[in-house]
C-alpha cells in the first residue's frame, strides 16, 4: 500500500520549508459559542497559492531526481492541485502539464495558466482525467503527480499537522474535509505519529459521500457521479487514501450544500477570511453534529480560498451557472 | 496639543498585550507585480473584533482609574470604534454607551449590540454625534473615549507599528487609510519613534479628502459632507490628528470609490482576506501612484474586515441601498 510514514511527513516538512509558508492559526469567540466548544482554524487558504495543496505538490516536485525533474510533471486536477503543482514546478524551473475537467472554477483555471503550466481540458469524469494524464505521461516523459493517491503528496499535506500542534498545544481532535483523501490521509498519519489518541473527523458533502459510504461498507465503493456545489470535493476517495482513513479510525460526517453555504458565510464574517465552499464543510459539520465535538479541543483545517467573487453562492447573478 | 509620545505607544503595547492579538503579516507575489514593488500587509482585519480599533479602545479602557471605570465609557462611532470600545469595556467588565449615526453598516451595529453596549442612534453629521455623546457623558458620568482625537486611542492604534517592523524588518515606508486620523497619527508617531527616516503615506477617498486638503492648506479645513462608499473614512480629520500628520510629513493620496472597489476585490482574491472597502484605499493608492512607491519596501495597514456579505459593492441586490 502506497502510504507515507510519519518519518516521511517529517522529511517533507524539511523539504518544503524553503518554499511553503507557515500559515496562521486563528479563532473566534462567536464561532466557539456557535459550535459549543473551543476550536482553532489552520488557515491553509493563506498558504502559497491559496490552498494546502502547495505543500504536497512541493514535496513531490522536490523529491524528483535531476533526471526525472528535467521531463517535468503532469497531473489531473479540479483546480487547486493543478495550480499548486504548476507553482511548485516553477520553484524548481521544470515543466508542468495540467489536465482540467470541464466545469472547473474559472479563477482556478486562470491561476494555473498564470503559474506557467500547459493546460489540457477533458470531460468531468475520473476516467477521462486519468486517461488524458496517462497519455501526456507517455508523450512527454513527465512524472505523474497524482492529486491525492501519491505518497509524497500525502506526506506533504500532512506537514500542516505538526505546525498546527505547535501553534495550538493541547488539541485532542483534528477535522478536515474529505475529497480524494490526500489531506485526510496525510493529516491522519501525521496526527497519530505525534499523538495516537487524537480523534480524527472528516467532513463530506452529502452529494459526494463516497468516503462515508466506503467506511460504512468497510471497502472502497465504486465510481459515482458527484452532485455538490463543493467543487473541490467531487473526486472518489483514493484506494490508499481509503485504507489510511480506515486504519486511523477517521469518522466521516455528511453535510448538505446549504449548510456549507451558511458555514462559508459564517467563516467570511467571523474570521474575515475568504474560504471556498468546499472548505466550509468542516464548520458545517461542527454545527450539524455538536455532540461529536462537545468537550473537545478541535483543530480544523481551512483548506483553500480560491473563490470566484463574481459567482458567490449567495449573490444572485444572471450570468452565473452551476 | 493632546498627542501621545513614542513612550506612550510603548506603554500602550504592554497595556493591551493581555487582550489584543498580534496579527499576521501577509504578502502576495501577484500584488507585488501589480504595484511594482515589495509590499507586506499588516492584517488588522484579523484583529480582535475585526479592526485595528480594538487596540486604541483597549488602551483607553485599561488606562482608566478604578473610579472612572465604574461609570463606564461613551463614544460616537461609525461602527468599528464603537464595536471595539464595547468589546474593550467588556474585558474590564464596565458599561459602554455607543452613539451610532444613521446609515452605519448593519453588521457593525449588530456587532456592537452583541458586544453588550447600549446603542444610541443620531443623524449622520459630526455635530449630531458629538452632541449626543456629550449628553450621555453628563447623564451617566461615563468617560468619553473619542474615536480618534484621544491620545490614549492614538497610542493604542500605533502599537501595530512596532509589531509590523519586527515581523517585516527592512521596511522604509508605511501606508494607512486616513479617516479621523487616529490610526494615521498613532502610526506616524510610532514609526518615527523607531526610525525617523520612514516615509509615511495616507490614502483618502476623493469624496472625503479633508486630510489632503488640510495638508495642502497647512491648516485643518472646516466641516464637510462626505460623499464616499468608504463608510469608515467619512469623518473630518481631528485637530490634534491633523497636527501629527503635518509634523510627521505624511503625504495624503486621493483615490476614487471605483478604484477602492477594484482594490477590495483584488485583496479578497489575492490575499484571501475579507477587508472593508475603506481598507482597500491603501492598495488603490499604490496602484494609482506607483511612482510614489517605486523602489520602496512598503508596510501597508489593512484596517478592518467587518463587511455585510449581503451588500457587496460588486454584487447586484434589489434590496441593497447605498
Amino acid at each position: 500500500m502506497n502510504l507515507p510514514s510519519f518519518a516521511d511527513v517529517r522529511d517533507a516538512a524539511a523539504r518544503i520549508a524553503p518554499h511553503a509558508w507557515v500559515t496562521p492559526v486563528l479563532r473566534s469567540d462567536r464561532i466557539d459559542d456557535l459550535v459549543g466548544t473551543r476550536v482553532v482554524f489552520k488557515c491553509e487558504n493563506l498558504q502559497r497559492g491559496g490552498a494546502f495543496k502547495f505543500r504536497g505538490a512541493t514535496n513531490a516536485v522536490w523529491s524528483l531526481s535531476g533526471e526525472e525533474a528535467a521531463c517535468g510533471v503532469v497531473t489531473h486536477s479540479s483546480g487547486n492541485h493543478g495550480n499548486a503543482l504548476a507553482m511548485a514546478a516553477r520553484t524548481r524551473g521544470i515543466p508542468a502539464h495540467v489536465v482540467i475537467p470541464e466545469g472547473a472554477v474559472k479563477t482556478k483555471v486562470d491561476a494555473i495558466v498564470a503559474a506557467g503550466a500547459t493546460v489540457h481540458r477533458c470531460a468531468p469524469t475520473t476516467s477521462a482525467r486519468e486517461a488524458l494524464a496517462s497519455a501526456l505521461q507517455a508523450s512527454t516523459g513527465a512524472t505523474l503527480v497524482h492529486p491525492y493517491a501519491d505518497a509524497g503528496v500525502m506526506a506533504g499535506q500532512g506537514t500542516l499537522v505538526p505546525e498546527l500542534f505547535r501553534q495550538a498545544p493541547g488539541l485532542d481532535t483534528v477535522l478536515f474535509p474529505i475529497g480524494g483523501g490526500g489531506l485526510a490521509s496525510g493529516c491522519s498519519i501525521a496526527a497519530h505519529g505525534i499523538d495516537p489518541a487524537i480523534a480524527l473527523f472528516g467532513a463530506e458533502p452529502e452529494g459526494a459521500d463516497d468516503a462515508a459510504r466506503s467506511l460504512e461498507a468497510d471497502e472502497r465503493v465504486g465510481p459515482f457521479v458527484a452532485d455538490t456545489i463543493c467543487d473541490g470535493l467531487r473526486t472518489l476517495i483514493g484506494e490508499p487514501n481509503f485504507h489510511a482513513l480506515r486504519d486511523h479510525g477517521v469518522v466521516a460526517l455528511r453535510v448538505s450544500d446549504s449548510e456549507c453555504i451558511e458555514a462559508m458565510k459564517l467563516l467570511w464574517t467571523e474570521l474575515r477570511l475568504v474560504v471556498e465552499v468546499s472548505s466550509a464543510t468542516v464548520l458545517a459539520a461542527m454545527l450539524r453534529y455538536p455532540a461529536r465535538f462537545a468537550g473537545r479541543r478541535v483543530g480544523v483545517v481551512l483548506t483553500g480560498g480560491n473563490v470566484d467573487l463574481d459567482a458567490l453562492p449567495w449573490c444572485p447573478s444572471p450570468l452565473r451557472s452551476r
